[in-house]
């Protein structure tokens, strides 16, 4: 097993704002997984909320060994490999777990979601994400977003309802939003939230800080909106401990380690009784198409990662009206584009 | 698809006795699920504690018509129109599931454990179960149990005493202790565990009714053995609900509708930090193997409901010194015994 790694800038359509910052381009890194001539894609993309970037990545990439394993079909075995290397790393882990999870499918010559036994036509429709901006800048993206019926807010600042006012004044769609652990009040969230019930919002993900879990649980017996867990729910074993505060949670690649968790953490969410939404960082068809293959089996989808740059070198999954439509290729299904 | 369904009669090895009774045969019924030329078995070993029989399964698969589903890759749908028929059927809809993923991995020309991406060298050692018998009986299968490492003893009823001091005259291997919901009050259930803890018991199943959950959580706090839920964990659901009252749960796919599940509640127990035993009835390789392929992935496995027989008509999982060793054939890998 051959694993190779190239970091490339994505170019974002839109400077790119939530509670914690702004950019105009982010970086990823790309994993090739080489095996008997068959290689599979991954790919990560860090986040500085979880303690990494570009280059803790490709330390973690560049330090491993893959050379004691026989096979990629060794996924078992290279994962607890990776979890005894280093406590986080998670976007570098999931980038290996996607890539190993590639080389399956494409060893077996049959897309991910036969692999795992889902259907490909149960994909739910992904919501497209507008940041943090100007109003002007704000109605350019609502209608740039015309195709996708439900539309996710970023809020947690002191633009709350102008940005809302902004938006309704636009668009009646389904809306939901992500305060990104923004409103630091208990108070003040439930203000916020029971303000949003009153804009259609469809649920709110994190609405405070996730270091202050018994707040949230404050917060949710004041509140009608489902509350999905985001910065709270990082892997799996958090799931069972979050059933008092939350009313579903956020699984994305980037922080569980790959497919392999995100799997789990939905049999584990289903069986606590709780919604489940996958969402993404910005991020090339190859990540966003390994968590679409999933999607089958969850509720609620942000996967736009991908529709928010400029510069996608792959193509997979695609998005119409929405609705996400899986690729028929083996594994991902993730091509170059040409 | 075409599904065809036989019912055949397990010999056993030994006339079988737990707490709620005895028997000489067991009847299973072997399912074959064909579709494209390539035929995926399955098996369902119905229990009367949650009220199937074999006239139960026979009447469920007869009614069943898959016409409407492409291909047996349509496991999320199946399922899902499995569970729309009746609450029940558990081992009816297992016998399908279990089909399904044979035809799955026989399609994909691949052993299951490399589809679910688990690791075959993995596998724990199975225990090997001693039925409630006269002393002189209980000697001779012990005898006959030398090569497993472990055994496991079906307690629950007036002759505890006698049975584990029959068992400890002739070995002092591991032993697990199942009670089958044979202890009725909780103080005696206590003194129950508390002097098997003296026997070198390693964990203790079911101790009291599943009906009274309250009783066992009280017991499980005035003992020190782990205790794991059989009847009280049947399906995913349940789960989460049995942290409080055991430290384990025993998955067997005859209660929880097929290995899809029975993944479902590995991820769910782990994430809620529980034991994972997998368990069987009496059954043939088919299911036997179904469930050993999932085996890397637990704790405890008591898989040898086809060791119990004499007239196995199918070959696949093999147990050296009580280790699973997985068959290297596509699908389960079962075939049948020349």
């Amino acid at each position: 097993m051959k694993l190779s790694q190239r970091k490339i800038e994505l170019q974002l359509r839109h400077p790119f704002t939530i509670a914690r910052g702004t950019s105009i381009v982010d970086p990823v890194v790309i994993v090739e997984l080489e095996h008997e001539g068959i290689v599979g894609l991954g790919e990560a993309a860090p986040s500085s909320r979880y303690g990494e970037s570009i280059e803790s990545v490709q330390k973690f990439l560049s330090r491993l060994d893959l050379r004691p394993f026989e096979s990629p079909f060794d996924i078992q075995l290279i994962r607890t490999h990776l979890d005894s290397l280093s406590q986080g790393d998670y976007s570098a882990k999931a980038a290996v777990d996607i890539a190993l999870w590639d080389w399956v499918g494409k060893k077996l010559n049959a897309p991910l979601y036969k692999v795992w036994g889902v259907d490909r036509r149960s994909t739910p429709r992904t919501s497209f994400t507008i940041g943090i901006d100007t109003p002007e800048k704000i109605e350019e993206k609502v209608h740039e977003a015309e195709e996708f019926p439900i539309l996710k807010i970023k809020l947690g600042g002191e633009e709350d309802e102008l940005t809302m006012r902004t938006i309704r004044s636009v668009t009646m769609k389904t809306l939901r939003v992500d305060a990104n652990e923004g409103w630091k009040r208990k108070e003040l969230a439930v203000e916020k939230i029971k303000w949003l019930e009153q804009e259609g919002v469809e649920f709110v993900e994190q609405p405070m800080p996730a270091n202050d879990l018994a707040a949230i649980a404050w917060v949710r017996e004041r509140v009608n909106l489902p509350l999905i867990a985001d910065e709270n729910c990082v892997r799996l074993h958090d799931v069972p401990n979050l059933q008092h505060a939350f009313d579903g949670i956020n699984i994305k690649l980037m922080k569980c380690t790959g497919p392999t968790e995100a799997l789990a953490m939905i049999h584990a969410a289903r069986a606590c009784g709780m919604k489940i939404m996958m969402g993404c960082m910005i991020e090339t068809s190859i990540a966003i198409t390994a968590a679409a293959q999933l999607s089958p089996l969850i509720d609620y989808a942000d996967l736009d990662g991908h529709v928010l740059i400029t510069n996608d070198p792959y193509v997979g999954v695609q998005i119409q009206k929405g609705k996400l439509i899986l690729p028929e290729g083996p594994g991902l299904g993730v091509t170059p584009r040409t």
